[in-house]
């Protein structure tokens, strides 16, 4: 039984990672699609090559022109004879201005019958950016937000104002051409506007919000850096379509459509879960237990990012956390199991995208001289889940849209 | 809607703490059930009286005789000709062995057509006891276990052996009668040997367990009663039916079909919630903001019992905490209620039974000048919750569960 929990788990993460990747996501995104007239493509963001990749898989040459601003070193070839170019992450550089002024010279042109495929995914705000301000001004303003504290809403809140592309502004731009925007989010609830702080969603945040960020951490900006706080960005765009997609909801309809294809009744708890990963363990153990002994296999599905608070020097990730603090809570259950994965492959500053236990996990540890409760508390959950088969590896997968947890019931 | 919800909670929480009424859950336990020979009476524990009276409610003159003993206070009148008891809890007097007597010479004489009713509740362990050591030793061993830190497990491993009635002794003693045994729990999960330590379940315990947790406590004891460590109890007993009754699980399961009844579709995901309060919050509260747009109204429940880290000096309970906590994530939705509480009526050392959160709280704790953070970092969701109308008053219930947690997607 345990083997077969454990294939069955193997086969839902790869199912579900595989679902998120750019190539796989874009390619749903624009199933059945057609483009009218003419048709430009502008990526950006980490995951930009790849969505541009899979665009061209798809449409070929329909694409008349495109111009792709990823990371450095993210760049795995040419594509038709689309402009590449990689900049600077997180902080914007002068390739990030040329890249995006190279986007904004190919909308230039374009008419109401015409297309601009904007891909965007992750990184989008350094990469894909037009300062308003001297770049200087603009990477030093960035510089004092990230060194702050500010968090991502606030920070993006700032930029979009000293932007001439955020905040709505590149879909104002390419019209009167439509924008048909796919966005790969990895943002949990996936506020749009949010995403690579939104060139082509109408914003949410106003004015007032961005001046009373610049003194609550007491920004030092010159005086037409001020002035721009002021300008209101666009609050409706009538030319953008948006798709959003490889998104950690649609990770869990994957693992969810993996689930049922191997006989589980899939049952989607959430996609927004952000409490502590120990603690989100717990909870899913009291869901598998209870219904341990239904007699029917369910697959309870939770995808979200959750937190942990260090209180050790051990080495692990959030998932690791969750599925060990899962194994308590499962122990001695033969037909259980609990495993957690991030999506990107990479679960905290270790090699394993996540962590596995099952019924025999608990034992296992003691038998290794390991208890639960001191390695959660020593923040050690890698050493001790490798110790007993309990670590999760996929290697990188190149996508980045959080994570999900499930709860086997066979 | 806001309304609307806060009624529907209400009735949900009446209806769930009215099914584990001790009546109504004895009176549930009997229904339909023949006892053809005589039929006699033992009730023990915190709820004996209710269930005793809720038994002879039901049956009547059925039953030819009874002994109910409880704690002091607890007895609220005459049932028929019935021995009442009331004793020492948690540490068990000279009243608990007496009454425990009157009911051992009461199940002495009876033939295998008869059977002994016994009604056993919370509380049972100090209650329900006749010693095989002299009661003031009894009485120190009990005392060294609780100031030792045993937990309830250890505590009762060493207590069956040192007693002439726990660990399935007393079935033995009702033989050739038969035992019909019906448990208000109070432990989650139901591990019945646990419940007042079984005096009517085999023993899942050992010989080897007792004597090794004498041995971590380095309990002081004289040889006759070390000796007695060695003595097996019963793994065995065949003249025993079991009946659970008024557990969490029908706390749940009436929970449930009230909010079936109210046009929610009830989806249970746990009896055995065990993790910190406020994380439990959070994770219903990603639960109900992730059906929030579905359109079909659900009512999530979690049934158990949460656990609070204190790091402040204020005043609150777990299901406060929870839902305090779970105000945070469904902040800003008008469809969403998230609530809590204790089965009996009291939520830790406050007159509230619960709490309740929707998505209009956080701000009105804003306006109130309190941030749900601090307010959890003060451990004082009492005082917050009760500046907006989010403290459940019942009253003391008369029964014990544990608790029952429901977010409501309207």
């Amino acid at each position: 039984m345990q083997e077969l929990l454990r294939r069955d788990a193997d086969r839902i993460i790869s199912d579900a990672i595989r679902a998120v990747q750019p190539d796989e996501a874009v390619a749903r995104a624009l199933k059945g699609r057609e483009f009218p007239g003419r048709l430009v493509l502008v990526a950006a963001g980490k995951a930009a090559w790849q969505m541009a990749k899979a665009a061209y898989d798809c449409l070929g040459d329909r694409i008349e022109d495109g111009v792709v601003v990823t990371k450095y070193d993210h760049i795995k070839g040419p594509i038709s004879h689309f402009v590449m170019k990689e900049a600077g992450h997180p902080v914007p550089d002068e390739n990030s201005f040329a890249g995006t002024q190279a986007a904004l010279d190919l909308v230039g042109n374009l008419t109401e019958k015409d297309t601009v495929l904007f891909l965007l995914s992750g990184g989008g705000s350094a990469l894909f950016e037009k300062p308003k301000v001297p770049g200087p001004v603009l990477q030093d303003i960035t510089g004092q937000l990230l060194s702050s504290g500010a968090d991502i809403v606030e920070m993006n809140t700032i930029r979009k104002r000293l932007s001439a592309v955020k905040g709505g502004r590149f879909a104002e731009i390419c019209a009167p051409a439509k924008v048909f925007q796919v966005i790969l989010s990895d943002i949990l609830g996936d506020p749009l506007d949010m995403i690579a702080s939104g060139p082509a969603c109408p914003d949410s945040t106003t004015c007032e919000m961005a001046q009373a960020i610049a003194r609550k951490y007491e920004l030092r900006m010159p005086d037409g850096a001020r002035a721009l706080l002021a300008e209101e960005t666009p609050k409706s765009l009538s030319n953008v379509e948006t798709q959003i997609t490889g998104s950690v909801r649609e990770l869990c309809a994957a693992a969810a459509k993996s689930c049922e294809a191997l006989g589980y009744e899939p049952v989607l708890l959430t996609d927004l879960l952000c409490c502590q990963a120990k603690e989100a363990g717990s909870f899913l153990a009291s869901v598998a237990c209870t219904h341990a002994q239904s007699g029917k296999p369910k697959a309870f599905i939770a995808g979200g990012e959750t937190v942990v608070k260090l209180t050790g020097k051990g080495l692990g990730g959030r998932n690791q956390e969750l599925a060990l603090a899962a194994a308590e809570g499962i122990a001695g259950l033969q037909n259980v199991c609990v495993f957690s994965v991030g999506s990107d492959g990479t679960d905290g500053p270790t090699d394993a995208a996540g962590g596995y236990a099952d019924g025999d996990t608990k034992e296992a540890l003691l038998a290794a001289g390991r208890t639960i409760s001191d390695t959660l508390r020593e923040n050690d959950a890698y050493h001790a889940l490798g110790l007993v088969d309990g670590l999760i590896f996929t290697g990188p997968t190149g996508t980045n849209v959080n994570d999900v947890a499930v709860a086997l019931v066979k």
